[in-house]
């Protein structure tokens, strides 16, 4: 997951986030980034292509925590303009109601979620976006996949924590899981 | 509910249409018409002042039926264009979830929902329109609503069939019910 | 899909559904049976082994019609009770909202679903049973299966009409998609 | 809220909730009982009567922390068997989807709920419960309320915190919202 390390006031230190991590479940968002026809269909899939901490690579969600006295659409809506610039124009969803949650864990195997860093929860969104995504930051490149490519098992193994079981869900709840 | 007596070959004449209404569920679709901000929260909704056949006035939904090998988001797409214009950009749910459905019985009291000539079973969606809105055909106009205005009891009560209801259920479900 | 020729007053002749079937979408639900743990994890899916009239044999979800002035949870009820005998307990979800809907054209492409007969709308449940299942009629038998064996392609492929989609869509639902 | 100041290794000393409170949403879940008939159909609403720190008599529902490498599943049935007794028998739902997230602001007016002590962000559930209820702790005295009951506006001004809001959106999840 993309950490949120900020320096603005009352937000987590580095330190006192690492503390906080091992004991209390940390909330975060997912949002799936797609592109759809006038009906509304999901045409495609956007993944970002990403250099973790320790050097591997790997395709990826936008993904983030919640901060303090932030809504979640406002989450969303910050996460997604980190990783897809700031003319991706996202349709955050009217409803606060999640297609799912994927609950990570630090042991693996309790869910198909696994974060080695921490127990997180995340509440997971379809986004459709409708401008031009620029990925910024630390991601290297974001690749649009019909449901098609996006239901591979090849394209599912290159994501690593579960992500590739959350696309999966997210395919079913748009009814394009082939 | 607004009547689609289409003449198109394959599509059910109006007599046709009488005889089967009184013996199977007809498929419907209501769509709850919003305006969003950026963080997609729902700033207004959308409800259309309708004269019935019988004269009367009342505030209603987007609503119509599903025609044969018609998909449920065409069907939505088709009403929404007819009740709010070309040019309303309505953005269709990516999802084919509704987030309720809606039984319209000829007897009242079932469920909360009614309606006289027939027992429709209605897909019930919330679309955000962008673009501008221009009512034809039988509407007489388009009032936009905030969320507060939209949980008036007052206003509710213009809304024959349940429909009022069913407008509940729809600020509920994106977190605007007062 | 299973058909119900009901005789009762009011309902539809074979004569009458042939024609309607032509004409207009047909209301449906299907149900996903499950078994839960104490904590409502699915631990069980149950698939039942059903012979269509070609001589075919196949698996199935329970399936059928929604009746004129019959509630969708009656509906659900009263199919579940039909494929799974008197004493299966089905917990009926609370809610009406469906976690998907399957929409069976008669045309193969439009949708992953397909029926040759008809076009069929089918709002679909995740249903937890409780009781003894003792499949009657028409039904073979009914086969429990956990989740990561109904998440195999090789069983998926011997449910015809799309209702394996159906079924992975489900198990994306319920969390357990392996 | 129900505070869970718990003693247990690995779990967070009062003190250190205290800070963390001031810093991160914290997660929560809520669950509206229910009792439902045969066909799924909400018949009654429980409300738990409860004395809060200041003496404050309010209703209010099952409601409390996620812990640390607690799945959301295994905090709703402890937080029911907390308030509800042993043998309520609750249904815990098989699909992780909350019906909404409540999140709870320290300052209010920024969300319909309301929560002096922290930033709280809760995920929502609907909860049949068959057996029998017998509040034990802080909890005084469940009440069984109707639909129409629940839905009356006194009574919703019982439950502070916008609690009443996250009754009626439960109500209009189920289709009961009068």
């Amino acid at each position: 997951m993309a950490d949120t390390t900020e320096t603005t006031p009352g937000w987590l230190a580095p330190d006192d986030l690492e503390q906080t991590r091992a004991r209390m479940p940390i909330l975060y968002v997912d949002a799936v980034p797609v592109r759809v026809d006038d009906s509304g269909e999901v045409t495609h899939i956007g993944l970002l292509l990403r250099i973790g901490p320790d050097g591997t690579i790997s395709r990826t969600l936008v993904s983030g925590r919640v901060l303090h006295h932030e809504r979640v659409r406002d989450a969303l809506l910050r996460h997604l303009e980190k990783d897809l610039g700031p003319v991706a124009l996202p349709r955050i969803p009217a409803s606060p109601q999640p297609f799912t949650i994927a609950e990570y864990f630090p042991t693996q195997g309790v869910t198909p979620y696994h974060d080695p860093r921490q127990h997180a929860v995340s509440l997971a969104y379809v986004v459709p976006v409708a401008g031009d995504c620029r990925p910024r930051q630390d991601a290297l490149d974001l690749v649009w996949f019909t449901p098609q490519e996006a239901s591979s098992p090849q394209l599912q193994q290159e994501m690593p924590g579960g992500r590739g079981v959350l696309l999966k869900q997210a395919l079913a709840h748009v009814g394009c899981l082939g």
